[in-house]
């Protein structure tokens, strides 16, 4: 249930307090949060580039030579307007959510997955806990729309704006107050936590049988590729399961529309809530000047949607890992994006964005503390 | 200079314990060292293969969905024969050394650089401390044949074989008693680290101006590859540079022919003091059940070198990152390696080794920390 929040608290809200009430919030709230945050962000400092790249040409290396720790380096240091940015508090979102469109066969597992892989997570034995313990990245599940309950914990946010969407193969995912609903409450959900202890990069993952539909369907509309072209094997479907999944996405595309210029339109008809979770937390991270992490497919697919809704973002977005679904290239071109590790995963939840984080705090540490041929009188090259 | 050893102390170093004397080493001594250990070295445990690919299968995420990070938990079970595999202690060593190579002007950078960033590199300045510091790896330097004087110093070891490498252009790059001398030099500095604190996994770089000149003729001798696919521009050449380098290497390969089945023939001809430190690295880690992460052009060089004197090192090899230098993807083909990371990193020192040491951290806590479907309660595929 998403808090209720005043106008008086919106302005709060983007001063960096929030006020949490529990009533539900009134569907002309929530799209306010999401119009103010979204009116919020600003580019990053492009003015420093040239003083950024001097610092990071005088290191002792020869030119370019640390390659995309250096692009690294020089992004952080625009996005955090200094030419020492640090790194202080890390942290990843997985946001959970079942899909009506499991009920298509598309997944290769059974929808009760989701479920039970938010208590894994909550218990920490899935991969992106282990991960987040190794790379000291704080988690946190947000639960948007889990076909499930949860007990308490410190670890869960809950946001359940309905147990799972509706099957957008015969309707649409969500209605548009359920869909601003869910994309204020990936924004409070950053927000709150940003709040509590100041984030200066987050990662972005999610947890959701059915997802990758989703995913390659929203990716196919924005980016303008075929159904094919942007669909994968997800958990891993064989022959017959692929060409199914392909089918559903090509005739939901053809029975709704979408607009691909319009993010809330794509979002609610064809979307999921821990996607529309993810759109409001990159919207919500830019908005504050924090650094923001992609996963895989589908927190690729969310990252798209909030490019496409203000694509000021573009200066904040970070592409963690490339995945071997193929659909997430073509929106990483769409995004001007590079991924920073390639370890052929395909699992999500976060685990490339968390494996990444670690590879961008070393890029601001080498712009910290790096030497310069004048400090250390190392000669030039002739 | 390298340590005298008498037989007794060879049989020592064997069990892991290492007696230094004061007066030169014998050279009989040197090469009775280095087959000690070529000798000492036995196959991964490929018997354990089957218990430990079952584990990772058994892990919550669909089969195979953590692509290389799989790969690196088995193989590191297999390492240290349990299906548990720990990293307590992190080592990486740069080895340095001047090239005679370099007066044929094959570098963009000047020869005394080499003494200049072994400097930096003790004072803790250059991108390889910074790399170590984040991710808690202990950095050590070895001077195999810097043309320069250092202050004694806890980071650095010295293993001076002489100011640097005869010209290869016109004469073997060193004496056979150099030759083994500095891959028992190699040997030492690893050993004795390891003695006096277990070492788990080891990255090897190198610091050398013109040493991509001498790693590209060895690959291309090894390999078969030409000198032109196997040249680079190192720190930075331009055309004509790259044409000169290319002609100093097609000349030297023709002027040695150096026997590419026998590794210290290669080393000794056309390779360097730092190579051949590496190469005895490599070879006394796999002898004690260390895994050894490879770095660039150079290092990947020297990894050839050692897999030609025993082949047997294959399964205790990775390879930390894809090096720009083309070069580099043949010698990795040659031993069946993938790189670990991919930044269009080109600086060697063992920087992409020390990336890589995180995400191989990473793959060991994933085989012991994450849960299993029996253990987590979730549903397998349908």
């Amino acid at each position: 249930m998403v808090a209720h929040r005043s106008d008086k608290a919106t302005e709060n809200m983007q001063r960096g307090e929030v006020i949490i009430a529990d009533e539900p919030t009134p569907p002309d709230d929530n799209r306010r949060t999401c119009d103010a945050i979204i009116r919020s962000i600003r580019p990053i400092a492009k003015e420093i580039q040239p003083a950024a790249q001097r610092k990071i040409d005088e290191k002792t290396k020869p030119l370019g030579a640390l390659g995309q720790l250096e692009d690294l380096a020089l992004q952080m240091s625009l996005i955090q307007k200094r030419l020492d940015p640090v790194i202080n508090r890390k942290a990843l979102f997985v946001f959970a959510s079942d899909h009506g469109i499991a009920a298509e066969g598309v997944s290769a597992y059974p929808a009760k997955v989701t479920g039970e892989m938010v208590k894994n997570i909550i218990a920490g034995g899935a991969a992106i806990n282990v991960l987040c313990r190794h790379y000291g990245i704080d988690i946190r599940l947000v639960d948007m729309g889990v076909n499930a309950d949860f007990e308490d914990n410190p670890l869960l946010l809950k946001e359940k704006i309905r147990r799972g969407t509706r099957n957008f193969a015969v309707e649409e995912a969500m209605t548009p107050a359920e869909c601003t609903a869910a994309a204020a409450a990936g924004m409070n959900a950053f927000l709150r936590e940003h709040t509590l202890n100041s984030i200066d990069i987050v990662g972005l993952g999610e947890m959701g049988i059915a997802n990758t539909t989703s995913a390659s369907a929203i990716i196919s509309v924005v980016t303008g590729i075929s159904a094919r072209q942007a669909t994968g094997r997800g958990t891993g479907v064989d022959d017959k399961g692929l060409a199914r999944k392909t089918t559903v996405i090509e005739k939901a595309i053809q029975f709704h529309h979408p607009d691909p210029r319009d993010g809330f339109d794509v979002l609610r008809k064809i979307g999921g809530y821990e996607i529309a979770g993810i759109v409001g937390a990159v919207l919500a991270a830019a908005s504050v000047g924090c650094a923001v992490v992609l996963d895989g497919l589908i927190s690729t697919a969310a990252g798209l949607i909030a490019f496409v809704i203000n694509p000021e973002i573009e200066g904040y977005l970070m592409s963690g890992h490339r995945s071997v679904e193929a659909g997430q290239q073509a929106a990483l071109t769409h995004m001007g994006l590079e991924p920073i590790v390639d370890h052929r995963m395909r699992l999500g939840e976060g685990t490339g964005a968390a494996m990444a984080i670690s590879a961008v705090e070393a890029a601001c540490r080498i712009m910290c503390e790096m030497a310069s041929f004048d400090d250390a009188g190392v000669s030039k090259n002739e």
